[in-house]
């Protein structure tokens, strides 16, 4: 960290600042410029509280050097971390292409949605049977029901299951019939959710929330690995910005920024990203093309019926195509897709 | 709903929007422009699916006509709601300042804050015994611990007690020890927790998410009132934009807004939503000069000391003042300031 | 500056580095710490190029130290500035309401709404003659009309005149008829006409972009005082954010932020900000609670017949009252308001 | 358009607005919920001001219907246009980059990059005489001496020219030195530029607004298109969000957004978009995989030497490796590079 003082900042406050940063266990380096005083500290890595040093007299501001995550930081491992997924891996040379409809309806609308992404190409089923949604009114999800149709479609298809855990108290339920476990974007931060899910041992997908930067991101990230957890898997999908004419703002520049900040794969959700099932397919070239480890794609066989994301959900067919788009441009980029293009 | 048909529809396929909708016992007016024909929807005020709608084909988009919040709208209950808090309410002509640290941290920390707010004015007293941040390596709260200590403050000033809960398990454990919940920023759409916090049959205090609309922050709110718990006390403390020298921007707007959508009492936070001790007093007076019912106020005795929002947080001297300056300011808008100024 | 290293970094690369800076004329102070090395930059306040040092290999990021802005700093210039406007003078004790049509539509509506706003209380008459408009096809204002009409409301009232200039070539012309010239929001980063209304030697009346950060409006200001104008009053009209429930989100936290980081006025333009003619008061009575030196406020006879800016124009009754309420809270922030409350 | 009245609007507040309408030309449609009345207003295509009709009693919200813009729109001209860049076509098959330094810095180095990026492929050179800058104490370009010594580099490369005027008083200058007027961002809805750039008869690069929406931008555009000019070529450069790991946000969602909207070609800025060279290339080849016509690229031969932007521009032999990927995947989606992958 350094301090930087306010420019009429006595040398007594000066001297109170070192002495408390070095009661601390730091060490200091003074810089005297021509307008201000900076106070370098120094230390063995262990977090300093910005606040309490910006609260005290004579102190203008405090400039962060370290980046704040560790175990999720590509310095502290180098190499790209691979999260193995039924037979496959995401984070390898093949990218994942996760499919399915929102939510769970019921069992044809599942089973003939699971069927159709699996002939498509599809790495994996995806699904809701917990819905966080805006209103109380609107609906919620079938439950336990919504889980164990999840597990039917996997008996009948071998995609694994990728399902959201909403509160800590589901995660027990969701780790008996899911894969990997959902964080959705609105509990990114919720830290009792993290932990819960870090020590269900399974593979863990954490959605960015909507208004998170990369580095709380990150920092959620730290929550689940912090349990010993090392199966985490990114998933940007739209950030809140002002434009009105898309539902979120997907941020392309985030794929590159992660992929150099961190070892962890990274999937792009470009259903979310965008709002609209006809921009779908293009963000998800553009995904692939930025260097994400893979997809995340809602697909409903009837979007004019969904009980949720309709407006974004691609029909089978849409879907079909949007495969064999990705898979090109994944050759184009020196990797493969999930089907020969 | 208005649904707006692409300039290039087709009859068919208006007759299929009409058809669907009319099937689902909605009425439907015809509009049809010179550019475009437009479909009003109208029924008995149950929701209809936007998605589904925007998924048929020839459509282009959909406009919202009614809001979606029923329970906290003003038109549903015209007059302010008022809610108790010990002797005083919230919501009336007294503005109310509930004020303490960010972080309960030891027995003498927090009574010696207690006892400086409650002989500053404040009307009640806030402190975290649940912390969520960002890292996990950062301090979490002292637990139960914390929530005994808040009640022993309460023991020896009489203020009532304004405290977070994180996850639903821990509401149980906060409602023995707290007369109003709080529900975090982090946590606005949480609704595992929303719900259980309505259950509870103590007055909320919900914080608005840095990324939320007043719309979804509304709707939160819906998610306590329909647990009939019309206890909601609503808290701006600052969204997320570009602006970089401000930890977050205040929206002052947002207090006639909701007061204009809304009978819930709002308060506002100017300690998280400015970040800066130095701009929090001006802040408190702008709430209150626009029409807020109250402040929520990080208040430490030893801000260099704080183990948590010690650049935001006020000694108590400077508390002293602000409730001074926020009185005479209530009075000039026609309420009355915690202390006669 | 301080450049800190990437952890890879060579001692080659920070070598390179040092020898770079030293070249440039500057002193260098190196600190190593356990996982990386900064490089301070002490010089003499000539500002160093930051994107020359990021290009430089082993180098992660720069964090700057010094604000870029001198004329506008307070540091420079402790003083509050006071800018003279007719008899009275901005930025001292007595908060200005300058207050009128968005446009100048005809002679009959300027002299109504001159005469109504100066019989209210107000400092002075805005009124747009060169208006930009999102929609090539929207009304683009009366122009050199315009200014003559404006002349004329002064004549008959003994209000000074803030007007807009939209371009460097209608600067003079504006500068004939005008008291003070105003540069929207859309122009705030034009810097030739910022330079082109500095050599006009009037007051500059400067409107932060609704994009632009604090910082980059303070250096928008120094464009115009490094012309030796040193007459710029700073005007808050809200930012774009996410939120749509508002046009604009007024920036409140600006108004103690920008005391503290410069000398000159500021004022506040609740129509813009809240863009809704039933928030404006309640805003405009936070703005001064905050400490702004005055408002701006868009007032139309018949805001139903406004060619711009309807919706958040007050009528001539509801502005009265405005300025009522306004001048209680300037009391009671230990200021005048323009009336006697 | 759609008026939404308010819940409690009285009839007589509903007819006083059908009355306004219709004496107005427009026609009227009533319809009557359960909860609010609607009112349809239909027109030939005539703008109508909604300040107006929300300013009216009994008014709650206006729903525009229409997009605002005519000669920019799909719908009006529902082929793609093509822009004449030298021998090649902006907006057909084969995708255009555009390369060169920020600023023209001198002789050789303009030279010298501009031998570089057209042995690498580009279709065209970029580089500005005139800089808009933050601070007045920065750089401000070469000027007149820039453009000479841009044509003198179309001279020895036969690369057209593409070069930003910042004034309407510039437009003359620049039109005879340059082939394409690129409007920066900053400038975007700097009307009387728009206007006089419309004017010169070369096409016209328009940078998105770093705050502005998708309409607004195609507003922009149709300022230009309005002086009877069609050659306008958009592009996306990054919108300001939140997120400060990155200097801007590409939007990659408003290349299949634009493309759906309008007819004009649409390009990509990677390097402002990112800010970082280090993730040019991936924004680059997203870019593409979205269905962008091309990009603009800063290029320097030595960036810790630039005078502006030295930490977004590439290295030549990076730039090379930049057109070879990204022709890469212009085939992998159907169209060409700028070289034969």
């Amino acid at each position: 960290m350094v301090v930087v003082m306010e420019q009429a900042a006595r040398a007594s406050e000066v001297a109170a600042l070192v002495a408390k940063v070095e009661s601390m266990g730091f060490r200091v380096h003074l810089m005297k410029g021509e307008e201000r005083t900076l106070v370098g500290v120094v230390g063995d890595g262990r977090p300093l509280d910005r606040g309490q040093i910006e609260a005290m007299p004579g102190v203008d501001k405090t400039l962060a050097v370290l980046r704040p995550f560790k175990l999720a930081s590509r310095e502290m491992h180098p190499e790209d971390s691979l999260i193995a997924l039924n037979g496959s891996k995401v984070g390898g040379k093949k990218v994942a292409v996760i499919a399915g409809p929102c939510s769970v309806e019921s069992r044809s609308q599942l089973l003939e949605t699971a069927h159709a992404v699996a002939q498509a190409g599809a790495t994996a089923l995806r699904g809701g049977a917990f819905k966080p949604r805006t209103s109380p009114y609107s609906f919620q999800g079938l439950g336990v029901e919504g889980l164990e149709l999840l597990a039917e479609a996997r008996e009948e298809t071998g995609l694994p299951i990728v399902t959201e855990a909403m509160a800590p108290e589901q995660i027990p339920l969701v780790a008996q019939h899911a894969d990997v476990i959902q964080i959705g974007a609105r509990n990114m931060q919720n830290f009792n959710l993290l932990q819960a899910a870090g020590k269900a041992g399974l593979p863990v997908l954490l959605k960015r929330g909507m208004m998170a930067t990369i580095e709380e991101w990150l920092m959620a990230a730290e929550y689940i690995l912090s349990q010993d957890n090392p199966q985490v898997i990114l998933c940007e999908r739209g950030i809140r910005t002002f434009e009105p004419s898309t539902r979120y703002t997907t941020d392309i520049n985030a794929v590159p920024a992660v992929k150099s900040l961190s070892h962890l794969p990274l999937i792009l959700d470009p259903s979310h990203g965008t709002g609209n099932w006809e921009y779908v397919t293009a963000v998800a070239r553009a995904g692939i093309a930025a260097g994400a480890d893979g997809l995340i794609v809602e697909v409903h066989p009837r979007p004019q019926e969904a009980r949720s994301d309709g407006a974004q959900s691609l029909r089978p067919e849409v879907f079909e195509e949007l495969v064999r788009q990705v898979s090109q441009v994944a050759v184009a980029v020196g990797r493969e897709g999930p089907i020969r293009p």
